[in-house]
């Protein structure tokens, strides 16, 4: 059976060594890192992970969701902390619809060991790839003992994430397109530990969120009883993380923002002192593959901005339709390639600008009653009408349309919407015959 | 005195060489290619270049413009042809302002024994820049003779082109924005050679374009008598570079758009085969440097579209003002290369717009009646009122005007000329003293 490299043994090439393990291919999976197996999870590192329908469809198919399901924690909403400390809930979805909070190393050391169950395929830990070569399909690696050249493979997959070495070396080819952009805002990860007795602090059933309008500050449950908080913040804004230095500009920034939680969070100074202020990274590019020879996947195709949740969903869902594809055109990878890139790409570009627009919307939008007042006329509208209106976030998180086409129906939807939060009184009659007929003639015209 | 490294002996860092070589500073070029200065300038290799004001404003500060001037034939307009072989031609500018034809070997051949006339600059040629070391500013280079890490340097300077080694050093640096686009269209040189006598066999006082709506052909003349001839279309239009295979593909093609010339080129067929199609890159980037260490400067920076005439006239331009930045902030390098970012960037962001623009004004436009009656009124209105009006073309190629300004000034020029043509009868009365009121009006409101 043919050879496959999958470079990247993160979350996606984990399920994608799985998937290609599963149609009988033998499997070399590289990573920079040590055996993430035998690594203590430390947090501090990463953005806390928000599991949703796709990734779950992406591990349902590949046969390994109830394996991942004990370290997931579901959560039904967002819970909106004002300054005052007053509380706003809004439910994702409809009663048992949750998105999961999961840990991103705990997830990995998942994902890893369900792969190795398979004899066939084979992990190369702290094999940090520096080049590929496209004449014979061979990929160089720095390993501890020294440089390596290993192959030549059928296929090499590159999963190895926003700076991918696979796409670094495509990026020298003729007419390959290629951007990353930053977003003007980073972000540092913050933790409320748990009570003495390992229960949460706060509500473990949804995602906390504190907006302040330009910057903002969530948190998600981990099983332990603890939360991981990240806060989302512009480099060079007042405020701004270039303009909390001292540990008194820390604490007078926390008691001003967020002084419900600050109490909750005994190392806060240590903690936003010692961890990184890190940068949000999007990048886009064209093609994803070299002929049928290498493919790029997850974010070493398309990295967004986590805003939207959706990072790895989209990454678990590009494992299931390659998967999907290659059933469809009997492990033709020329054509597969091809097809991958042609679904793909339009999606992927569809959930950076979801991604975009969700991080106003959260940071900003949560906090404003006219904006909650449309989501609860939507959310009432699709109540009656499920077969008229899927709301936009419902379509993105807990449904499995191509996330172009769910931007295209969102974009309509909120046409429509702004004709109805335009009327007069609508605080009042929000949940009429009326208003529900003119959303009617508007969707039929 | 402190040691500069430039990285690509091309124009821009021959150019800059000389104007830091006057500085006093010990400078040490390196290029990937062997000594420009011993080799046998061929064609087909890359578009003829039009010199203009900016460029030979460049020239001319850092002291060398007479060098240059014997290799440079004025062009005073373009001259259009159409399928039927009918000319039509308009001036560029005044009387006296033309463009000027160059070739770009025999421009860096120059460039190159300008700066060796200073004992303090240092060529170093087959020396092929792969890594540049942040920490201590040292360059490794491949060599003939294997691997050779040479500095450090007080200042590294990058003029290394559209795939700068350099700039994908500085890629890698936390929220370093970069993008690179490629036009669908591509490009082939071809040639008319001279006749017997060493003659030209078209004008040679002007820049020919056959303009064919979704492609073109333009010709610049040679000071031994021939044309460079550059053919731009679309990769898989039709007709389109993968289009036109066999030698009957190619001779139909050009007997249907190119009649008039064919017979001029008595290699057509051998140099469509040999010659390659070239792609058209677009590179924007930010910053344009690394702390006080590192610059980019050129094509490194910010590689734009051909049409335009003005990609290396603005890397002369940055030379220019880098100078000049220099004197203003005595030699603090740490100072001028964040000026030199903040001005820079903004006029060569615009410059990329307005060569796309001029794509589709050469290839389409000139051939449009009303847009030559629309440059027509400009001009006359221009002549009469030189300080309300100079024309968008004007103030790209004959002034100083950073390119930012001349691209807002263009916007707004392009406002009133839209109402002006929208005019009943437009083409009897555009000379009328009505017309020139209208317009007078327009640009006091």
């Amino acid at each position: 059976m043919e050879k496959i490299a999958i470079v990247g043994g993160g979350l996606v090439g984990g399920l994608l060594s799985v998937y290609l393990a599963k149609r009988g291919y033998e499997i070399h999976v590289f990573d920079w890192r040590p055996d993430i197996r035998k690594m203590k999870i430390v947090q501090g590192k990463s953005i806390n992970l928000a599991l949703s329908d796709r990734g779950w469809l992406g591990l349902k198919m590949a046969g390994i969701a109830e394996q991942i399901s004990p370290v997931a924690l579901p959560m039904y909403g967002r819970l909106m902390h004002d300054t005052k400390g007053e509380l706003t809930y809004q439910p994702y979805g409809k009663e048992n619809q949750a998105i999961y909070s999961v840990s991103r190393g705990l997830l990995n050391q998942s994902l890893i060991h369900c792969a190795a169950d398979f004899e066939r395929v084979h992990f190369h830990f702290e094999h940090r790839c520096t080049d590929f070569n496209l004449d014979d399909n061979t990929l160089v690696f720095q390993t501890p003992d020294g440089q390596n050249t290993i192959g030549p493979f059928a296929r090499i997959l590159g999963t190895d994430g926003a700076f991918s070495a696979i796409r670094n070396r495509m990026m020298r080819l003729d007419r390959f397109e290629y951007s990353q952009r930053y977003l003007s805002h980073g972000y540092k990860e913050l933790e409320i530990p748990p009570m003495p007795d390992g229960s949460h602090q706060l509500r473990k059933d949804c995602l906390h969120i504190w907006p302040r309008g330009e910057f903002m500050m969530i948190a998600l449950p981990n099983p332990d009883g603890s939360f991981t908080c990240t806060l989302f913040m512009g480099y060079d804004t007042t405020p701004g993380f270039n303009n909390i230095q001292s540990n008194e500009e820390i604490i007078s920034f926390f008691s001003r923002y967020f002084p419900d939680i600050m109490p909750l969070m005994p190392e806060l100074v240590d903690d936003f002192n010692n961890h990184p202020t890190s940068s949000l990274v999007m990048v886009q590019c064209a093609p994803w593959h070299y002929r049928d020879q290498a493919l790029i996947l997850g974010d070493a195709a398309h990295a967004i901005v986590p805003f939207y949740g959706q990072g790895m969903n989209c990454g678990f869902e590009d494992c299931r339709v390659l998967n999907e594809l290659l059933d469809q055109y009997n492990d033709d990878w020329d054509v597969v390639m091809k097809e991958f890139f042609r679904i793909r790409k339009p999606a992927a570009d569809a959930i950076l600008e979801l991604a975009l627009r969700n991080y106003i919307e959260m940071r900003d939008k949560t906090a404003d009653p006219s904006f909650l007042l449309q989501k609860k006329i939507e959310a009432a509208f699709s109540a009656k009408h499920p077969d008229l209106w899927n709301p936009l976030y419902s379509q993105v998180t807990f449904s499995h349309i191509p996330y172009n086409e769910a931007l295209d129906n969102g974009n309509r939807q909120e046409d429509i919407m702004k004709g109805i939060m335009a009327m007069p009184e609508i605080e009042s009659k929000w949940n009429s015959p009326e208003i529900e007929k003119i959303i009617l003639d508007k969707i039929k015209s």
